[in-house]
């Protein structure tokens, strides 16, 4: 829902000054963040509650008049459906598609289908806090024929999987992605949708913002409620962490995720 | 529904010989199939029955370990929905995405809109053959500012958008797509699918199997069984008019789109 004070913040954006337009939208509620698993590359659906969630994302780009010319996914059916839901919704699923796993969630490692309350219980606070959040030491790596490895995954033929992943390791890989694939749609004019996970938008927020690794760790993006940057000329935000189009639930929805494993 | 007689006849094809692959899927019931309307470039989200038949299109699909490794649609949501539906029953979600007006159903001209029952009362069954199955006759254009024409749609910006065409003006635009876009992809080994309409899928039967105009107005293809062409060195149909993966359903879907506007 938008109250009328939401509503004026969005407005108070002039549009006018607008040099580039990117919005980031997380995928909406999957199987595994309604059963408390860590999930990452493992390629779970969304649930009735996400396909709403993804909806009601739609909803407001279509409100907002935030239009999308082209959308990056990655290869997840979670991130591709909650693009492909939000872009019906909003009239806009004949747009140009790019996916790459380069948009992947962090690899979770050897913690892919593991319960956060358990794996918290199991190791600790500090343990879980800092396979959860800290920049660069990932979980321990999957055994590469574990049932939630992907290996052997058609998707991934010819690239490389890897067995475990810190932030660090995501900004790694989606920067060099950004460069080739993204900013030449941004210089071309067009309004970007890219629909991924909750770590790969936080390495897309850590670098348009310049957030330092402290910065970062406290950053939670919330489920399906597009989030608008409007970059200057040289990709820059002109709004640092730009502007959800229902800051209210954004706020709330943040919360949801940063309290994730708490008892 | 796959009878034991079905699946032989899939499995009789010998795969070691197959040069190229391509699978031909018309999107499920829509809106106005239902309601018996004209659609043509009329953008009509499918009914609950098409998201079965869709899904029922990617069992298929998966029984039969007939996998595409890139999908192209129409510039319509019943089309994009309906390889979105399918590709994910098919765990193939992620396969690279193009999409072309080139591909969009025939523009119906004035008659978009308008229930087929009632056109074939008012015009009589000749006119009413004529405008559905003639090769080169259209139906009278559109008027540039009825409800139904596609002059401002943002999709279209900077593409011709027809008043009106016959099977004639499809298979022009067709296939210079087919030789510029999608042969290329065919000759990179890819298995190719097409998801789009009765008459765009038309033009490129004609075309694969060099159909007179009398044989192809004899030809319907029916809603979201996946026809499966392998084809030749030289893009031609090793075994002619394709293979259905459900031939049965196949048969009776082909005789119900044969039906339609009788009384």
């Amino acid at each position: 829902m938008c109250s009328s004070s939401q509503l004026s913040r969005v407005e108070r954006v002039d549009w006018s000054t607008m040099t580039y337009k990117l919005v980031l939208l997380r995928h909406g509620q999957s199987a595994w963040n309604k059963t408390n698993q860590f999930t990452g590359w493992v390629d779970v659906p969304l649930t009735e509650q996400g396909v709403e969630e993804a909806k009601r994302g739609g909803q407001l780009l279509k409100e907002k008049n935030v239009l999308p010319d082209i959308v990056f996914t990655s290869l997840l059916r979670r991130a591709i459906n909650t693009a492909n839901i939000a872009l019906d919704e909003a009239d806009r699923l004949w747009i140009p598609v790019e996916r790459s796993w380069h948009l992947n969630e962090r690899h979770y490692g050897a913690l892919q289908g593991k319960n956060k309350t358990e794996i918290r219980q199991e190791y600790g606070d500090e343990k879980f806090m800092i396979w959860r959040r800290s920049y660069a030491t990932p979980p321990p790596a999957i055994d590469p024929n574990d049932e939630y490895a992907q290996n052997n995954d058609p998707r991934y033929a010819g690239e490389p999987v890897p067995e475990t992943e810190a932030l660090a390791n995501v900004v790694e890989r989606v920067t060099p992605y950004w460069e080739s694939a993204i900013i030449p749609e941004l210089k071309a004019g067009k309004t970007v949708l890219i629909a991924a996970h909750g770590n790969s938008l936080r390495a897309i927020v850590k670098m348009l913002d310049n957030l330092s690794e402290e910065e970062i760790a406290k950053v939670n993006i919330p489920t399906a409620i597009p989030l608008l940057y409007e970059l200057d000329e040289n990709f820059k935000p002109i709004k640092p962490r730009g502007e959800y189009l229902d800051p209210e639930a954004a706020a709330a929805g943040a919360a949801a995720v940063a309290a994730q494993g708490q008892k």
